[in-house]
């Protein structure tokens, strides 16, 4: 079924209230969805005990998502690589659970003119690809997920529902991506497009320290994405990284989507102080984007309508 | 004075006899040379007691190297930072200990148009740059050490004696670099050029786990560097790997001096068994590595006569 599967819940939980923002980040929701993964070849045991399917989707809530990870080990299991592709300047990440036994591994951003580099890397470090995400709906490459799902047809794409772009999972900000005993929380981050997500390593026992957080193009190393297109907009991008980014503790690592000028990652606590946009009040900071003047991207009209099929256009070609 | 400051000492020391290769690794050494930093701005103070100067390099038996380090933190207090050049695909490496109250850093292999950027980065990270290191003399790109000695006078420049380059400090296999309570270890790896070093960061209590190389362009990510001049040897390569590199912890990340794929890290039981020239019988490699038919790199003429100079060509241009 090409149909894209979306899980929708009602919040049941809150997070503790440590954000210094005026804008609360959301609830993080509980959608047990193991059904939707029959068609995956990984065996469903998992090695801590609290941890009743190594592969899930879902939203959960801030202490279940502790609870779950608190019999793994005190130090990551985490196996994490940055990829890049130079003509876009993008950022592909691969991430992985190690002390899983199945190593499960998902891909943030993959490139489709890097997918064969990226599978083949998978292959050798013995990982289980299980989910091919996308941080929005690009302008200006073709995403990975499609063809990823042509080549390993197990494999899941996630994309955000806000982006209206069609995918085998349809998540939301406050959805948790759980792999083995790891986990992403995503956080909705709009401005640059309106689905934007940014992907935040999860906090408690056996997740990586300091968090990483998948940023997209919400927040560039000392930039940002443009807010001229796809729903953009400079002042929802502006609390969206003031709200959902700057509030996680400052040693945390960014990973953009992009980088165009050799800067492979920041931090926080970097940002707020160095960001030459978004340091600046929010006035400013949408003065700053009214008159970057930038040129169309060269491959939007390619790049956009073939990313509002995300994961589903390779199949969708080779049935057709 | 523009003459190298050179380092010379006998090898009292012998290193552990884990190497299962047979070509030994070469004994680390001591070299005390505090006097040679009396230009540093740096307090000479040490937060660790065992450590009496915190900006030294020198040559360091095994068991010194870890006594030095056993009273630091047990987790490391490195800040590691990769960069990249786009046109040559140079990558740069910081590094720094930000335990140390200096927080004194090293920059490995700058590229002269990146150094404002590098710089910046270093300034708006309020560490102390103290040494600009070259794994080889480049013949792709211009080194940015001599440029940055121009903006930042008390950084030493450092490559090895065998490159037959000129810099402020000349180093050999075994040699120890040390930046706070972090260190190096200068690995002699010959057979792209001459003169090329591998550096690796120490073994010990407060050192970084797993422990990193940079491997310039003897070892790049499922490849390795061309042979085929500059006194290149691939046998030299092919024993230089085996001997220096590959007998490392297969958890030790490898940080090469470019990629072309996009790849920024590998480890050393990847390429074991997956580097496509240097996981080949030697002689299978000696036959690669002469067939390879490789054009004559285009800076090349500007590159090598400017990296010979290394670290002092922009004082040499400021006063001639």
């Amino acid at each position: 079924m090409l149909l894209p599967f979306s899980i929708n819940a009602s919040p049941p939980f809150s997070l503790p209230s440590s954000n210094p923002s005026s804008v609360p980040i959301p609830p993080l929701r509980l959608l047990s969805s193991s059904s939707s993964y029959s068609s995956f070849a990984f065996s469903s045991s998992c090695r801590a005990a609290p941890c009743s399917a190594p592969y899930r989707c879902g939203r959960l809530g801030r202490s279940r998502a502790s609870s779950a990870m608190e019999n793994s080990a005190a130090a990551s299991n985490l196996l994490f690589r940055q990829l890049f592709e130079s003509e876009s300047c993008t950022y592909t990440y691969l991430l992985a659970d190690v002390g899983h036994q199945d190593k499960p591994a998902i891909l943030i951003d993959p490139v489709d003119k890097m997918v064969d580099r990226d599978l083949k890397l998978i292959k050798e470090l013995g990982l289980k690809l299980i989910y091919a995400m996308n941080t929005h709906c690009h302008a200006d490459h073709v995403t990975g997920t499609g063809l990823i799902k042509t080549k390993m047809p197990g494999v899941k794409s996630i994309i955000s529902k806000d982006s209206k772009a069609r995918a085998d999972i349809l998540i939301s900000g406050g959805d948790i991506i759980q792999f083995g005993n790891l986990f992403l929380e995503a956080r909705a981050t709009p401005g640059h497009t309106l689905g934007c997500i940014t992907y935040v390593t999860g906090d408690g026992p056996g997740q990586p320290k300091p968090r990483m957080a998948f940023t997209g193009d919400t927040l560039l190393i000392r930039g940002c994405g443009r807010t001229d297109f796809q729903g953009g907009s400079s002042s929802e991008l502006y609390r969206s990284a003031h709200s959902q980014i700057f509030t996680l503790p400052k040693d945390t690592l960014l990973y953009p989507g992009h980088d165009y000028k050799g800067f492979t990652v920041s931090t926080v606590g970097e940002e707020i102080l160095y960001n030459p946009r978004l340091s600046k009040d929010e006035e400013t900071f949408k003065e700053i984007m009214a008159n970057l003047n930038l040129a169309y991207p060269k491959l939007m009209d390619i790049a956009v309508p073939a990313n509002l099929l995300c994961g589903l256009q390779g199949a969708v070609e080779k049935t057709a």
